[in-house]
């Protein structure tokens, strides 16, 4: 199964680079080299690489690597032809210029430093050779997503509930946002994912005033309000949630406010559909906050796109001009932060489909107020 | 403590931008952005920062970030003014050169997308002001440790180890690589470390062969060679330390193949002084390996230096050219790996000092053989 969609992606790509008048691309890009390969090794940081992929226009591809990966790059990528850089990047680069003849090559912009350019610019231009910044030319591939990538996503959503719903059984007085949070990572593990697609939110009261809050060892108390953002990877494809409820009884104020958020979430999820944009979306969600007199108090975009990536194109903000199209996948997380009292965030995730979406999301906990 | 920690800093880092000759520094590398502020908030990836610094030469510095992250950047960097980029970091540089009125701007190259520099020479072109690449400027600052970082040193060192044993004490037949990695990396987390430093390896057999293993599911049997790489964070410093054992009962050629990388890690570990150069240290350990007839099955560098980043400067390996100074840090870490058997590795970390070094290890396991 994997190889034939790596076929598949190699070919598309190979045609795009052709028609771009590209006859070698350099992808960087993790997930990129990722969704094009099946080669899973991760990055540690941008200044650590696991490889990259050497895409001609035409012929075989190549997996740039060192000897620590030879082993994972050849079992897991065998649609490409592993080469060492044991002298440098640039070393290998040159060789492989030579052997396979290409003038024109086009580099990740949004995922190469600033020093690798001024130095691979340089033996280029020694060399009479052309360098092509390229921004997004993989992104925009993913960010429609075929069948077999909605099952992993919906597989990946359903496993982050069931881990979500194990931790949220066992939540009692006195435990630490770290001691839940730490919980749900162990719990992914044990239940198979890959691990966290991101770091694991867990606030309580006046601390999930921070949209990204850190888990601290405060204790839970009676009546807090508990905020859980989650997500896992699992195989090769990200979940992201949001859960806010309060352990015990609820005052006026919170169910006033959540159901406010809650009205917020409704509304930009009735309003995707293929053809609108996300700006129309972020703005469907943001009235309901600002006429419920909330619009000072959520201060990020509506939501983004997932897939091997969890922040991915498209964006939902008001900035997000591009329309949606069918087989985009989004979360939708409208939030309410208030310094002194704490913050409430629920976020779903859907597939666009031409006439509306699919909510991926079946936990209804905190969302049935 | 911490506030006095930066302060000197901040002062030492704004000497070097008069001297020479920078009006400003954009600080973009996560690492550099937490020694020189105390701002712990971590990047998900370079294209999700979590902040910047902006230094004068002169006068007071700013943390630069988005209102998700305002609460914690105020709470962590009391030295720091920060300053919200709402509309974009462009936009706020740009409000804020016409603020400060600083003209020269330099930047990390080594932590800078090629397209954050397109977008960002445009603008300062269009300006008449000039940006400046720079390569190293804080990361050099930060390879000599002072004694306040030695001490966190030594206590990342000595909780990794408590970890280590722990863990250790649990290994039982039939459990799989993923459940000890697992298990460590819980057990960091409940005695108290920010998480692990690094991917946390365990490999069993032939799975050792790869330097950089992915734990798996396979499950350990009597007999078996057992490799362990862990490290985890401490107030911000990382630690590093590979074992390697048998298992059971180990047999003539792995207990011959054992004390060949021991000699290899001892010849490494007496050859460092301040005014050595890292090709040197290299080269007495890679020699006891070659010697022993396993030249061709070391494939990396013998080590590294190790701070508030796992992995920095300066580089214990065949192309390590400059002299190691007193109070760096490092590790010393030969293998031998063979992809039909398996992978030894012995890995400890050392302080640099005038006449020798200081070892930070004390754990014996697998040492003694």
């Amino acid at each position: 199964m994997a190889g034939g969609v790596e076929f598949e992606r190699l070919v598309r790509v190979q045609a795009t680079l052709r028609r771009k008048n590209i006859d070698a691309l350099l992808v960087s890009q993790p997930h990129n080299r990722r969704y094009l390969s099946g080669y899973t090794a991760p990055d540690h940081g941008i200044q650590e690489t696991s490889g990259f992929l050497l895409i001609p226009g035409d012929g075989p591809p190549y997996l740039l690597t060192d000897s620590r990966f030879t082993l994972q790059a050849e079992a897991e990528a065998p649609l490409y032809q592993v080469a060492l850089y044991s002298k440098g990047l640039l070393k290998l680069l040159e060789r492989l210029q030579k052997k396979i003849g290409f003038k024109t090559l086009a580099f990740e912009s949004d995922y190469f430093l600033h020093s690798s350019f001024l130095r691979l610019a340089s033996l280029w231009a020694k060399k009479g050779l052309t360098l092509r910044p390229e921004s997004g030319l993989i992104e925009q591939m993913r960010v429609v997503k075929d069948e077999h990538e909605l099952h992993l996503l919906r597989q990946s959503t359903r496993l982050n509930e069931q881990v979500f719903q194990s931790v949220y059984q066992t939540i009692e007085p006195g435990m630490t946002e770290r001691e839940i949070a730490l919980a749900i990572d162990l719990t992914m593990r044990e239940m198979g994912a890959e691990g966290p697609s991101f770091d694991t939110i867990v606030a309580f009261g006046t601390n999930a005033a921070r949209p990204h809050a850190v888990p601290t060892d405060r204790e839970l108390l009676a009546g807090d309000l508990v905020l859980i953002d989650m997500g896992l990877v699992h195989k090769g494809y990200c979940s992201d949630m949001t859960r806010t409820f309060v352990f015990g009884k609820p005052d006026q104020t919170y169910l006033d406010r959540h159901r406010l958020v809650r009205q917020a979430m409704l509304a930009g999820i009735g309003t995707i559909r293929a053809g609108v944009t996300g700006a129309e979306v972020d703005r469907a969600a943001r009235r309901v906050l600002a006429e419920g007199g909330y619009g000072e108090a959520f201060g990020h975009g509506l939501g983004h796109g997932v897939g091997v990536a969890v922040h991915e194109d498209p964006r939902l903000s008001p900035r997000g001009r591009k329309q949606l199209r069918a087989g985009m996948v989004v979360t939708v997380e409208p939030g309410l932060y208030l310094a002194d009292w704490g913050g409430i965030r629920l976020e779903n995730m859907v597939v666009v489909t031409d006439t509306g979406c699919e909510v991926l999301n079946r936990d209804t906990t905190g969302l049935d107020l």
